[in-house]
């Protein structure tokens, strides 16, 4: 890994000399390991070639510097990673183990989604893929409930969910965000959670809020015979989350929601090492900074498997339709991240949310199957006869859907679906 | 704020509706009270107007949403967030001080750098600044110890600090990492870090090393009759880094590094409320992935002005030469960002790293002044005659150019910053 002779190099040179260190980190023979941690990155270089810049992401990420070191020990080379695979400008790298701190969800990140995204030689560099190894995975409790779990809770085997978001999305007084929640679950929510940005404002403080969120909840259970669950965010500094979170279980609810990028991994873990009997909703509010761009960044699905694997039940992972930007393929992949095997974790609720009303159910409802949780915030309070005829469509239009019914026919006589297919439509 | 009349309208011109709305929070002559908070944008539209696209941005991260809503009430209007100034594709909102729960920098993050990135109207967006009114500011501690606690910490008041990190990155063993540290210590280094991806791995265990670092910063403190720091990272899940941060007071530290992005604002919030009697070096591992592109993400200078309001006392900004991207102008708003009168809170030390090596320290100096503290990795352990002539070389470069003299001249007469000049070459 040393090379020699780049004296009196002009500053914009350096990279150069990089290159030339940075081919050392590729081995297209190498063959993982089974508890090497395998990164998958899409490599943009700035004038140099591939192999170089590939391999620079390889060194910067795990045991190199862009010169050569008198510090350096013939056991480190054991630890450098290797790219073992270079499609196109896809770019397969292998971590050992050993570079990590396997219980420490920052620790990761700041190797393999650290200092790379900043350097020089790359025009772009997006974390595409992660594949974490059982020996990582068995460290992480996952998820407490999972799909499984929530519908147990809720007694809710063969449907998707239905959840509100109270809107308007802030500035509502608990006796109205209380009130507009328990419409809402007798319209037939099950759910209802708060927005991402509410959290302990002085319209609408969090105690109280739970308080009186919880009564309606227990008034609305009573009524209908259904089980129905708050989602109250409890993000802040760790401290306080915790402290909230331990409010809710003795206030009687079996939930929170937190904001999982804005609040940060290291509370998160936090979280969810506390272990409460609580259920784990996780937004994602902030995510599009750095997934949005398909060449720049870290793909959602990395985050979704960082998120199950710390053990959050529900994510937000996309609408496919609605008034987010995600395609169908990343919402596909990050429906898979939450599903598929991944060393006895338990599944994760993909949760649907964003501009969402019932002309779209069934189109929702071909996309993700029966295991998606779908979230209508406008889509219900915007109903022009209220929360509880809104609440009603969504369910009418699921039932519709379940049952391979159009949502016309439907509507026919069903007078709060009509409705809602009048004043917003429906999607083909 | 309402509309009415967008029946049966296909999925895809529901944004086409939400135009309608959105200029609703539009308001040119609005002007900005004492305890607003006040964002500014950088905006490109989708197939809508600007003015359509920055009230689209008001309206998510503050009141509104996509559709007409039932529950809305008259005094939610209120809140609502006010753009009141466009200029091209750059905009400026106004926040009402209530729409925040002031201490809780995760709930200020969501909301207005929350779903926003995320809408399918605009092609781009990105959050340039961030201006925090005093009631906001007011509660939180800022630095402990600020660039003048530093350098009283140090003894060092009239020149720019040296520090470097320890390489490899990673993968050297305790015993080995303690001697480089010793010999940067001995050679003229002031302060001696961790790289961001060192935690507490096998080979390198944290409180190992704790001990071994500091009985080594002990004999070069002896030796050189000089004060020597080191700053070991902490990077961990919240409470296991509060463990970490006590072991480190209680060991004779004075310092702790925190990677702030991948651990998240949650915890280092807590880290900073511990008021341990530590300075806080913080490391910015990630950022890249949302600041490097220029028309999308969030800046560094707003994560520079979030980390000093929490309280932070140095962290790093770019190098304006060196591996990493950043133009000379983004350095500058940074380092503004760390220096700058903020509510009276201590002005942060910034720190130049990545990259770095002596022919490029007048370079550095004529563009920080001596209020930077320097960093050289490579720079300094790549010194074909071992780390120790590597820093010594990275002081004379420093003593050269605050005495005016040319690296050349003085290299005539100092032998080891001649061999770094002719191993890397120097800056213009």
């Amino acid at each position: 890994m040393i090379v020699k002779g780049f004296k009196q190099l002009p500053l914009c040179e350096i990279v150069g000399v990089v290159e030339v260190r940075y081919v050392d980190f590729v081995n297209l023979k190498y063959e993982p390991s089974a508890t090497d941690v395998i990164c998958t990155f899409h490599v943009e270089p700035e004038g140099i070639s591939i192999k170089e810049a590939a391999g620079g992401v390889a060194a910067e990420s795990s045991v190199g510097t862009w010169t050569e070191l008198t510090t350096a020990k013939p056991y480190v080379e054991n630890l450098a990673a290797h790219v073992f695979s270079i499609k196109k400008s896809t770019v397969k790298i292998a971590y050992p183990l050993e570079l990590f701190e396997a219980e420490n969800v920052p620790n990761i990140l700041s190797s393999v989604a650290g200092n790379v995204f900043g350097l020089r030689a790359l025009k772009n560099l997006r974390l595409e893929d992660i594949e974490l190894p059982p020996e990582i995975l068995r460290r992480y409790k996952g998820p407490k409930f999972g799909i499984s779990g929530i519908r147990k809770l809720l007694g809710v085997s063969d449907r998707p969910l239905i959840g509100t978001i109270i809107k308007p999305k802030l500035g509502l007084r608990t006796v109205d965000h209380a009130k507009v929640a328990y419409e809402a679950w007798i319209g037939g929510c099950d759910i209802v959670k708060d927005d991402e940005n509410l959290s302990n404002q002085r319209f609408n403080p969090f105690e109280e809020r739970l308080v009186k969120t919880l009564e309606a909840r227990d008034k609305a259970e009573k009524e209908t015979s259904q089980r129905k669950v708050y989602m109250i965010n409890v993000t802040a500094e760790t401290n306080e989350m915790m402290k909230r979170a331990k409010s809710v279980l003795s206030q009687g609810g079996e939930y929170i929601m937190v904001d999982i990028l804005t609040c940060g991994f290291a509370a998160l873990q936090t979280l969810r090492n506390l272990d409460l009997n609580l259920a784990i909703h996780a937004h994602r509010a902030g995510h599009a900074a750095f997934t949005k761009n398909p060449r720049h960044g870290i793909s959602m699905k990395v985050m979704a498997k960082i998120a199950r694997m710390i053990g959050v039940d529900q994510l937000h992972i996309g609408t496919v339709v609605g008034k987010m930007f995600e395609t169908s393929e990343e919402v596909t992949e990050n429906c898979k991240a939450l599903k598929k095997e991944m060393n006895g974790l338990r599944q994760v609720f993909p949760v649907a949310s964003g501009g969402l009303y019932p002309g779209i159910v069934p189109a929702l409802v071909r996309f993700f199957g029966k295991d998606v949780i779908i979230q209508a915030g406008g889509g219900i309070h915007g109903h022009s006869d209220g929360t509880v005829a809104g609440a009603r469509a969504m369910r009418q239009a699921v039932d519709a859907t379940l049952t391979g019914t159009l949502l016309d026919e439907y509507a026919e006589k069903h007078r709060e679906l009509r409705i809602a297919l009048e004043t917003w439509g429906q999607s083909a």
